[in-house]
């Protein structure tokens, strides 16, 4: 089977990582460049030891991030896919380049995640870099957006937590079973989802054996958030979002109070609520390969999709209360991150769409 | 000072261990019993091997749980304090025989804290073993029943979650700032929180790298939290709660999210509307011991609190969608349990009420 | 491809968990049944939600552990691996009657590690309940018996601690670089060591935040590495070896202390035996596929080995104390575990002896 | 009763915190100066939340480091202590100038361990600041050192591994029951140990799931170490010392590999030398109020000493090898740093030795 040249722009991040690793052992890949500033001059088998045994990892070394120095590692452009794991800001500066040589890209950064470069200005700080690029980047969330994304050359790989938000309520709000204005998601996030920064924060010492918020009330992936579920309700939607900081390494567990868009007074209108839900579930992501509809009495567990490409869905309709539960657990760097970009990968390559990533 | 004699019947679990440490180290009180079925023979520093080098903890074995023993023991009864850190249902067993005695109870169990034995059935699925005495005892939540608790000889503690919840929700309820059928409870609790079973899910490698939620949707604790928000608010109050299980020891985070009773338009709305907030949680807790409202951008996390007596609270009002969001975090076994009582019992004894607990 | 069938008996802890898991991707294997008292009734993805997207852990259900249950389940057993995933003393029961039948036997526990029924008995307490196996398995530590491993049908495969102390020292014994009589093995290990117990030892808050040595000094896994460092070293040793419990998952780092044979006086004796040391190591590891001699500064580490079968080796010469220290670091599941299992089921088989282990 | 004034310089890392929370609940010693580079400007409550509600916490802000800022602070200076919790090389500079001044100096870092300023430079790389200071200062380790620290105005207070190495060996040098040569000390730290610095190696992730070993084999804390093994067994003593690092917040285990000087060959030889040892370290530590021997088959946990000045010691006579397995636990930031440093300001100040410790 031929394989794809791949490059890694910031390969030495944590969402980086996750590339190497899934891309190292994925079937039809080869990862012809992978750059980082801090890493230049080690090989990948030296900076990320766990990879050390694996032939490519032993020879290919870290270059400089720059234009030239990508393109000419991955040769035959057309052939060729570069994944941006780069700050916000900084990836647009790649993009734009990149694309004009007919690379095509998968960006991890929020730079073409939004439509608009003004809610881009209002939850990043600063003008969007290449606001001309924003029509053409698809939205690489393949539940919602495969056909797009198959046709794509240019994908923009969501955020962890949006994808722990997006997938359990996209299919409700499409169906008309949720009220849009009742939208409260509560995350807990483990450690890497801050990112590889060296700061007191993220030290061993904070985060063990401590909980806390953070981004309170107005955290940045609100943005491409309210986005989607706009698109799904047709209406523009305000959502109540609380990010957690919890001591794990991977996983985002996602706990969502909806509103049912149906007055649910007698046991008759409960349980028809209930099969809708379910059946609305089951159309949606019934045959999904990456998205888990537990049943019974399972309720999602991070420790259960570590390390893996799956979602974890449940639902609880509460009879006190009258409202949905919906929980998720993904992993933050797989689905939540880097195996999401592969899965894009896979479409817009024309490979199956699970490759390396089961 | 004269000290008081002190038992603590079910010494060996989790919210034992929290009274055994923190009434050895306290200036008025002498442990004279500790009880516990699978200890009884071992010396308390033999079983909790971090106490071994008090001289009480050297000396004191544990008793088989009886009434008699736990009286001759005591001796003069009239100075003594029992403290019933049992399962529920079994909590009854004792308060019962103990009070005819005269000896003043802490319990820390369940089953005196709800007024209703209807309520108590539906919720813990068995009669309740002594309804006749439901309505001698004082719900021990000092920031609430102060007065009562100092006059009081049968305290019955609040639990984890509730301390949790109605420290941040009364005073908004009693003020008329929030709608009591808004309330949204999103908790986060160490493993601590399930007691010392030796069952499976709490096993360290089932903990660790793990969160989830449990108990959807319909957790014991929303009993009494709905009799006491009731009374608050003046109104029936159905919350909706989640307990979610994090690998942490000992603390909670609890995320609160409310809906203002006044509409809030303008800028001037939501700033008139914080003043009342605020002013609501200075008037209320201003001059408490063990409640610290956060000021500036400082939010509530379990490790500034663990091994204390203290509650955090903090609040946001979202401009966005004119929802307020409150954050607590205690130790669950501290301000959760064990120190709580503790509090109650400097209540009713007439010490300082934060003797052994700064 | 044609797939080998495989039967798991003692499938739901810790071990039979992680043969599930290589087994489930492994190209030339179909698990055909799993057994457990406990799951009986339940599907493997009931069980293990981790895994309930695979076709098999969705159609697959535990049975109860009987040979002609697992017999039948397998059909052909010529073409058919065991794996015993049993507590010592209950996988005998099942090695002898499957030999008979002729299934190949891959057993994880400690009952045919040892040659001598008489050090079986005096480490484990009570007869060797089948020790006319004795002789019949071969010890399956592949990088030591890799030929005997292909040839055989019985493999008793190693302990997590013995693998981390034999591989690192038995290359320096079998060249008499080290003194036999000089070992000191100081190993920690992650909590799935001590198995899915429900046992108050290793729940989640009795662990957490807690180091502690156990078994000091007589722990059985002595027996096994004794008799192989006797084997390697032509004369009988007595090595010193102190397990400790860390609050990790998964892992293993083995810390050896070593006398050099050599007295070293000079730099030039130094660095000549550092060569030794060196060359010993490449000589015995340098075309093996799972172990990875460390070079320059780094030093083992277990986060860079879990969930691979992967075991990291370094060493230093200490010029203060002219001794030979050596460091390890594994997975206790993977190549402590399952994963070297499957390395010796791909042998036996005639398979990639990495297939479904990279 | 008569408070002294307390300064502690560098106060915002986690030995200055630990000094902190120590001292601020010290019923002799009122906290008066705490400097800080990082925190100048802000009050003690503000950078640690966890000390919020302390009187003194909420007042008192930190100020830069600089001698007459932390003199003209205590006022009285016959009356104060200084407390350095500064980086080596740096804690010189201000010991020399407020000696000068008349301030008593207790001293966290390695500047004054050392008596010789050719091992200073050997082990810290640098000449030592004021060697002429180095004959004025006492060792803080009250269990070796008791009446020395009494009389004197100058403190070294030890390092974490030193203490839980030297406890445990020195009354068996002194009693010539060990073998100097024989030293192996294998130790396991708590993150804590690495200080609050913010370094990729350090952070949650990983340190999370991940043990390995650092400084191997030649870390700086074997100077101190070795000095005073020199000084208890009359003879130069080079010792074998592996620092691991494992995640936990705070506690240090150290397992020490000792060869006892007599020969035991009879099971009476074992049980006169088993006599011997535990003589010895009854008659050294039978009275000492921070040291616990432990009995029966209980074994060092550093949660039994977490947040306490204690350390846990037991020992098992090997009857294989015949070598003496000795093993300690304490908490790297109270009995290894600023708990012992406080057990010395109570000796110098003539205090109980264990005020506020307890």
């Amino acid at each position: 089977m031929t394989k794809v040249n791949i490059a890694i722009v910031g390969a030495s991040g944590y969402s980086g990582e996750e590339l190497v690793r899934l891309l190292l052992a994925h079937p039809r890949a080869r990862i012809a460049c992978v750059t980082s500033r801090q890493s230049a001059g080690q090989t990948l088998g030296q900076f990320f030891p766990r990879f050390a045994s694996h032939p490519t990892a032993r020879k290919l070394g870290f270059s400089e991030p720059n234009v030239d120095t990508i393109c000419s590692a991955l040769g035959d452009r057309g052939a060729s896919v570069v994944f941006l794991a780069l700050p916000h800001g900084v990836a647009a500066e790649f993009a734009k380049p990149l694309l004009e040589r007919g690379a095509r890209i998968i960006d991890l950064s929020a730079d073409f995640r939004l439509k608009s470069a003004v809610v881009y200005k209002e939850f990043y700080g600063h003008d969007h870099p290449a606001p001309e690029l924003l029509a053409r980047s698809v939205y690489g969330l393949p539940e919602m957006y495969r056909e797009q994304i198959k046709k794509s050359n240019f994908v923009a790989s969501p955020g962890c937590y949006p994808t722990s938000i997006l997938l359990p309520t996209v299919p409700l709000l499409r169906a008309g079973l949720i009220k849009p204005t009742s939208i409260i998601a509560d995350s807990l996030s483990g450690v890497s989802g801050a990112g590889r920064k060296a700061e007191p924060d993220y030290l061993f010492v904070e985060c063990n054996e401590s909980v806390r918020a953070y981004g309170v009330p107005k955290h940045r992936h609100l943005s491409e958030i309210e986005q989607e579920l706009r698109i799904a309700a047709g209406v523009p939607v305000t959502i109540q979002f609380t990010p957690h900081l919890i001591p794990i390494n991977r996983g985002i567990l996602t706990t969502l109070y909806l509103a049912p868009t149906r007055e649910l007074r007698t046991e008759a209108d409960f349980s028809a609520y209930a099969t809708s839900v379910q059946q609305c579930y089951v159309n949606a992501y019934g045959n999904e390969p990456f998205v888990r509809l537990l049943e019974g009495k399972a309720l999602p567990d991070t420790k259960n999709v570590e390390r893996t490409n799956f979602i974890e869905i449940a639902w609880r309709l509460d009879a006190r209360t009258g409202r949905l539960i919906v929980l998720s657990a993904e992993d933050n760097l797989t689905k939540g991150a880097a195996g999401q970009a592969v899965q894009c990968m896979n479409l817009l390559c024309g490979f199956e769409e699970t490759a390396g990533l089961l």
